[in-house]
């Protein structure tokens, strides 16, 4: 038998952030798929819409009427799944072995990124995504000063396929008063490779790899990576991170902050591109947590896009991947491959 | 302010199986909903598909033709994820701390629950549901003599919403030589419960707790109990368990076997029943490894449906779920209160 390649061959990745695995198999990419295929919205939409609660100057779902903004705007979700005036919990609940229960304070906001109703952050530009840019800094500012906020969770829902009820660009922000388990989960790795390996931090270690191998980098500019990491789950996931140690959205330089927007319009452009439609994504940072010292994080972006062969071809994340573990059809580096082949001018702009 | 209520509040609850979190907002189900809407199948299936390649007769991709089967029938998945015949991978690339890779092998087989297209497990009697909880008995002791195999993971993905392309009644069974991430964390906290509680079970506890409060049962019987378990993620999730220590499928005896079949019937057609259409879901077993002596491990099935408030409706587990923690919008208490509303004779066979 010839010898072991992992272009051609079953094998599992690890990733060292979550400690967990992610079974690749190359060769299953050709299987004929004859399920679900998944709406297209090629519609053109108007830079304005009255019947969308996000245009400026529109009335929200109780009552609120939005400002005639023009660059980004935040406002209180009006639907928030958690809620600063909620007593709380006992400690008792806590102390079960089998029924535990925290209570969770928090606010939930919205994040519009453009008073345009038709665009994306794909065709946005990179000034304008540096306001949005800008927002999420004093957001993360604002909620440090709520002293029942520990965690705050910036990110993005876009596309039908990613549960995003509206296509009028915006974000969110969660903000909790417990770490959520995922970046709890990564803080754990980061502190203990830092343990066991002088002080280094994995993120920093791993920037430098993939600055050596340079197959699984899509792009880079002078701070910023961003790469499909060794161990993507989803087909096209990418991990967007700072060259250097950066802890949180407030210690960027204005050099770093530069070079963010221009690395989120160029990914998000060249995704669009890909498949030649609007790319649906969740996407969103994990950092430091806030007001403690927090050395050992290292903020990045995770991307987690669904779509796998074409535009209404996705990657069901179900049965085995479920109960047993994630799986993925294409290799890391394919699918780098693929985008690093994909134009950064938006395909509706060109010609 | 009044004082802290779980079915008012937002609140956390910690699962002791994966010892990870869910968020839980009990008041978030008001939200209107202008998202994405599932497709309803309601069409009726005719009893034989000459179009469908899991049909008695009919030919399959690669040209094998099915025998004219008259109750349950496996055989080889045509695009299997894992294979058996592919070099050993090397060693040298477990070592590296970044960039980590294991080479997997195994064998993905499929099951055919019954030869007619048109039903589903909700539809199919106790006795022929009896047939396939043989015909998975069988399938983990054929694996289990193959010495590469290490884990059996059995599953059904039900609907096209759950990535299901065919909608004749099938699960599968992915073999493998590695234990998948999800069934080695749950052993890892059966284990670890053991050791701090007096050599203890944790779910022989559970299903003894869940018994004496019983707010979250949904089905009983003598041997078996199925509950909205406390730390639900989907909304209408399940967990079905024998209620003695049975560490695998090999070990159950006749009545369980009996009593397992009645239960996956009367949840199925429950979970039809509560908005009247074939309800999509991901369900499998955990069970213990092939071969090796694993007391510690007590069988059990998970069941993921999506859907939230209607045939049409689904809870999304994508931007904070993804990044930060799972979360839900109704409480389990109340899901399996609705659960427990349900009719166990299907819709489709009243009147
Ligand atoms: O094997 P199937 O049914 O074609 O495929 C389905 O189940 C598999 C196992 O859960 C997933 O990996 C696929 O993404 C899904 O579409
Ligand atoms: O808040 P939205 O955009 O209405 O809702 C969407 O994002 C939330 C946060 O990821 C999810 O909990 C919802 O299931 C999803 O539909």
């Amino acid at each position: 038998m010839s010898s072991f390649d992992y272009r051609a061959h079953s094998h599992r990745r690890y990733n060292p952030l979550t400690r967990s695995w992610v079974l690749c198999s190359p060769h299953r990419n050709q299987r004929p798929w004859q399920g679900q295929k998944e709406k297209v919205n090629q519609e053109e939409r108007p830079q304005y819409d009255p019947q969308c609660y996000l245009c400026p100057g529109n009335k929200r779902a109780h009552g609120d009427v939005n400002p005639n903004y023009t660059s980004t705007f935040r406002f209180m979700n009006d639907f928030a799944a958690v809620k600063d005036d909620q007593p709380m919990s006992t400690n008792n609940d806590e102390q079960d072995d089998l029924l535990r229960i925290q209570g969770v304070r928090g606010e939930c906001h919205v994040i519009c990124f453009s008073p345009r109703h038709d665009l994306t952050m794909a065709e946005m530009t990179t000034d304008d995504i540096i306001k949005v840019v800008y927002e999420w800094i004093k957001s993360y500012r604002d909620m440090s000063t709520k002293d029942f906020i520990r965690y705050v969770q910036i990110f993005e829902n876009k596309g039908q396929a990613m549960g995003c009820s509206n296509p009028h660009p915006h974000g969110q922000l969660w903000c909790l008063e417990r770490i959520p388990v995922e970046p709890q989960r990564e803080f754990d790795s980061l502190q203990a490779y830092r343990e066991t390996h002088n002080g280094h931090c994995l993120l920093c270690d791993y920037a430098k790899r993939e600055c050596k191998e340079q197959t699984r980098i899509v792009i880079e500019n002078d701070t910023f990576l961003c790469v499909v990491p060794f161990w993507a789950i989803w087909p096209f996931e990418v991990l967007l991170l700072p060259k250097d140690h950066v802890t949180c959205l407030l210690k960027l330089s204005s050099r770093q902050i530069d070079d963010l927007a221009d690395a989120l319009r160029r990914i998000t452009c060249r995704y669009d591109n890909l498949f030649q439609c609007p790319f649906p994504y969740s996407m969103g940072f994990h950092q430091a947590p806030v007001r403690e010292n927090h050395d050992y994080a290292h903020m990045h972006l995770h991307f987690y896009p669904p779509l796998l062969r074409s535009a209404t071809v996705r990657k069901f994340l179900v049965g085995f991947e479920m109960l047993g573990e994630p799986q993925r059809d294409i290799t890391p580096e394919q699918a780098a491959e693929q985008l690093r082949a994909c134009s950064e001018t938006h395909y509706k702009q060109e010609k």
